[in-house]
């Protein structure tokens, strides 16, 4: 993880005394189970979280000797909890801890990511809202087409993030299982009360069948939520750098007090946070591909994933966080400049409304290719800077033989454009 | 798609007529929601129903001259239906008929493949109650562990194509969605209760904001959802692939009558099918990261996500039908060798016991880690080939101080490791 | 591959007689070398060359029973040439032949798709010179800069397009060995100079070393350098969308006669062409991966990569090249429009003389700090629609008092931005 | 980068420390040669050298202020350089200071992956000479085939390295270049000659045409060729964990003293070392797909390769660099197991042999179609269990009517397959 790219709620999910702490609370409960088998003595079991503790730099030296870390973390644990210590781990297998914690890991992660799709979604909504009439040129193929409003923008934006919660929500839910069922999987060595009790402790599912470790189509679906999701970031932070665009400048990110847009050109404001968001999506969506190729672990199990995973684990959860964070202060202070989309609204002298023309004639009893060609080349001699489109058209024979000046006036009205944009925010937001 | 793994029922989804059959269903059906807007007069919209037809041959000539697939398929069925055509795709965009098809083809691959799961879950299901109690070891690292079942083994890619299942229905329900909302999104051109007939005609949701396109992040999300399905598939891929090796032969694909394994060695039975099933996973995995690139188009749309769909949509579906078929029909027909899987079991003189051993020493209250130290010096003999590992435990002192020989007997029974797969198996399967 | 993303030349590499056609030429001088060695009666050598010939649904059929495209291939071969057949194919295998094919038909891709990059950069080149002075604002981050050409957006491109030569020229150097070592590449039962003499017929270097198959990290290069082509179309072609977005209108796809924009707004001129390329970049790209997975066959081969290359195999090459034929007639009739580059460029107020009168001040005397506040305070009056830029500074006393008038007034010459035009030209074209 | 997996020397290049000061090296030599030029005093540029320093602490608490870090480290220099700093990056850009640097490093890294690659060669070619001659059976889909030897797997191994070598050595080319061209490369504040200079400093060739920033197509060369690289890591990777398999065990990862193979199943020594390097592969191909999506940035720059860089730069390097220092060390103490890989090959009663009795029934004049249903009909009998494959030909009288039983017997010699190893250790590794 990029350190400044980091927010500490989320890195700390991931530093090894979070991991050693889920490690111990896992052990800790499953030994706790296991005296209602009478296979730990209860006192051993009160002893465990009486006087469990463990020392990450011990853990690590230990680690350095028998290159296995579950075993280093035992027997540190077991340096602080004395002879009682030798009930830890009745019948478990290392996965049982790390699969485990790794589900806990990614769970609280997706509580994290879920929260921060909740704070941006509140700020598309608050800027949808005050933009809701805001009339923008909409444009397909970066061409002007027909008008929108700016609100609109940012309830597409709120309807795909609310896809991307749930998105985030399924994911959580695929991953948030527990599996303490040994060494391959049969419960030989512990009973599966012991995972359903700690299942429950942890706020998990149990996995119905596990073999060693919890299958990797969970951490695949997981991964490729997270790519998603970070797609979506990416289609706003676009959206924004070409709002910022010279020539188009319609909207811009807040300039900090002190920030420098450029070394060596003074003048330049550049939307760097969306740039960067574009990168960080990037590397966000890089986590998908080896999650998919971790899926076809070998027999019960192989521990290729294990490397994947110590990567894309924190990378994927930590970038997307500083991501939708960014992305959601960056919506916030987001500079609108409603007179410069009006301005551009006004560039191409009329022709966004082409198609209400062509439509026009056609209801007129025009025949549609007719209707298509002559609007087209009253269109062209705009677009070669001829003059006004209105003008044009009332002066071509072709068109006033359909239609009166009063009708093709009419069709230059710009409410006709919005008059169902409160249709769209209540499909969006609900009824207010 | 490549010819060789394509099944007729997917591929026709994606021909020509199939994909100019929806475009026009969708432009009648949007004509009689015309007609009661007072936008289409009755007898033009049935007139397109009745006299509605299109010649692909037509299209495509037409297409060379005007360069764009809506207005050539337009022109042509305007030859067949006469000037009533001209009320046709009043007020939609191309967009609004090309989206709203693909959801109609995506979602109806979704039902294809769905239909595939089942097929597939049915046949994992006989053989995992057909070989519920075939003991076989289990393999972490590829190393003999403990011994498992080949019904779990079954049983765990049971419950994986069930989840597999479960996110191709959420694929299908995010994909079926219907845009009829015009160029830019607005409804300026056509009434939102348009689009709310055609959805319902269709089967599909109407799609809240669009923008001129249905957003990717859908696209992306279906297209992700495969490829963990195809992951699934290469993991049982890989499966049967070990278990046919020489050296296991636990497993082997159906050899059928005539079938040559090797140009070259007349004694080769590969199993070719499920290294193709390998390699047809990698092909439906690389739709997913292009998927993610077409969710950032430009402002409200660009078409460059178009060439992309043209080849992921049918490939991918085309591919995955035909992969989920072909390990239908080879689970079906793999034929098992109980025999060897004994053998295997008990290549390693008893050493897969070992953690038995351990734990009951641990019993006795011989510290973990003497009990693991006792343990991996006997088993390494037994690895070296110098006897059985019963055997050295009841010559070594250390441990027959702890354990009798008739309690390290009762240590190596296999109904040990298979008391619980009947626990599994009602999490996965139900209560029988 | 899409077909209307294909061309004849490259697809026709890539047909069933071309494949075995290539095949039949592998077996035929196979042949050859064997008579030297005594293996192979010299008429049965002539007489497969003579009376070779197969039959596409013949080997199609034969196939369908014995599951084994090569050995259904040569026994219609052996219907054709009669006795004399069994002579073929001694001691080889069925991989010596499919993998030489393969290696054929890449390296025949490459070349064609070398001159697809040598067509493009005479395009290039010719509109570099055009418009060697060609001036236009620079833009980092979507905002103005400082002053750069036209030309030497094409100079850059040019450059680039040579290297993405230079990588094709060596993924082809990679991909064109000859493999005919035998079952598992050992010469057992052929001898090394049958490879010799086939590689020097069929144009390949031999492989030095293959395992039943030619190793496939040569083909994953040779898709990651296809990756990287790709990668820079979608740049030229990304720079192409913008310069054609309606507020820049600096360059424009040609539209041909005839064509229509949209099928609901008749006055759009869409970039449709560069958008397209981004798709399709995207679509070769996805091949990459893939073959990056292919890498790792098991042991000596497994056939994993061979579904995966049915697919890639065509479609990258074939994408590629009709991507890169339709970027060279794109760039081809790019209509260029000085005008609107000088209108642009105008639309700063002088504000992109910046770093000019930042690096004046500095030589003046001035702190490096104080210089950019300075220029930036009054940068950002313009910014704010207040005024020109050379009146601010002529009014600010914090300039005057370093920059005359004059001083200031040269700062915002054009030629102090072209002057090194033609050094970089040199460095890219080389002397002229 | 994951702590585990990350050695010093290659970390090391990408502190904030390392990074700062190959910026220094790039800004005085810069100033060195603007002294040429008149811009710099020859006082300034020798003080920039003598009392030139930064602190990274103080760099990072400018750009929280100023959020620019090259504004912010010149400042940092600025304050121990004093008033000479005002010379400093006089006409430069930031991306000369940072693409330069990046530069340098990426070549600096490719020169220790270059090392790593050529420790590994040695390791390879002593173990090929090591098992030059140690037989073992050659497998193909897993499946016994024809017997190789070991030294042919390492000299496979060998040959991909070395091509691996050659794919470093051209990536280290694409990427060492130096671009000091200004805002947006056009030489306008800095001349042409300072870039030539600065470049030989650093040892570096010019980039030919920059636009402020160095062309990504490069990085993308870069990463796709490490990509390549991790999956021949892979491909050796999983041929360890295939030979180590418990029914395999022809070779075996050194066991360190005091090393754990399981917590729970004493017996175990799992392939852990080619596992985690399998893992590390995925890694190191993440980074290719972001870096091809770097390459199409907008216009002469935007930065949202930045954050990608920051990720995958030294994340692929150090992961790369620690997975061939662990492959290296792991084949150099891979145990190999002579008299298991014999035991293998004499698994199947001696129909590995199947091919040569083919051929050399053919030879003698049976139908190649009849030769291979006699020698397949013997097979399958050996393969079902029922005796060894000679017995079974000697009492075939199709066989038998034309092959003798000395005949027969000499079809059965080991030496046959082994007869052109040394040709191709010539080709391998040359003439020794």
């Amino acid at each position: 993880m990029i350190p400044r790219y980091t927010r500490a709620k989320m890195a700390d999910l991931w530093t090894p005394e979070a991991r050693f702490r889920i490690w111990f609370e896992i052990e800790a409960h499953a030994a706790d189970a296991m005296v209602g088998l009478g296979i730990v003595p209860a006192d051993a079991a009160k002893a465990i979280w009486e006087r469990g503790a463990f020392d990450v730099e011990r853990i690590d030296e230990i680690e350095r000797e028998v290159k296995h870390d579950v075993i280093a973390f035992l027997t540190s644990v077991a340096e602080h909890v004395g002879p009682e210590a030798r009930f830890m781990h009745q019948g478990m297998t290392s996965s049982d801890v790390l699969d485990t914690c790794l589900a806990v890991q990614l769970a609280r992660a997706a509580d994290i990511l879920i929260e921060d799709v909740d704070a941006l979604l509140v700020v598309l909504k608050r800027r949808a809202l005050e933009h809701k009439y805001t009339v923008c040129i909409g444009r397909s193929h970066g061409i002007h087409a027909e008008p929108v409003t700016f609100g609109l923008k940012m309830a597409q934006a709120y309807a795909e993030f609310t896809r991307g919660r749930e998105r985030l929500v399924a994911a959580r839910k695929e991953i948030a299982t527990c599996a303490i069922s040994g060494a391959v999987g049969t419960f030989a060595n512990v009973d599966p009360s012991v995972e359903e009790y700690v299942a429950a402790k942890m706020g998990l599912a149990i996995e119905p069948v596990s073999t060693q470790v919890i299958p990797r189509d969970r951490h695949a679906a997981f991964f490729a939520a997270l790519a998603v999701v970070a797609s979506s970031i990416e289609r706003l932070a676009v959206e924004v750098r070409h709002l910022q665009r010279t020539e188009v400048l319609e909207a811009e990110e807040a300039f900090t007090k002190g920030q420098k847009g450029s070394s060596a050109m003074p003048h330049k404001r550049n939307p760097v946070l969306s740039e960067n968001l574009t990168g960080l999506a990037r590397l966000v969506r890089s986590a998908a591909v080896p999650a998919f190729e971790n899926v076809a672990l070998w027999h019960e199990r192989d521990i290729s994933h294990s490397s994947v995973e110590r990567g894309i684990g924190p990378d994927a959860t930590v970038h997307l966080d500083f991501a939708l964070a960014r992305l959601t202060s960056m919506m916030d202070g987001l500079v609108i400049y409603p007179e410069n989309m009006q301005r551009n609204l006004d560039r191409l002298g009329g022709v966004v409304h082409s198609q209400r023309v062509l439509l026009a004639l056609t209801q007129k009893g025009v025949s549609r290719e007719d209707s298509y060609r002559i609007v087209q080349e009253n269109a062209m001699k705009v677009w070669r800077g001829e003059g006004a489109f209105l003008d044009f058209l009332k002066a071509d024979p072709k068109v006033t033989s359909a239609l009166s000046d009063a009708e093709l006036e009419s069709l230059f009205n710009l409410d006709y454009h919005t008059k169902h944009v409160d249709t769209i925010f209540k499909r969006v937001f609900g009824e207010a």
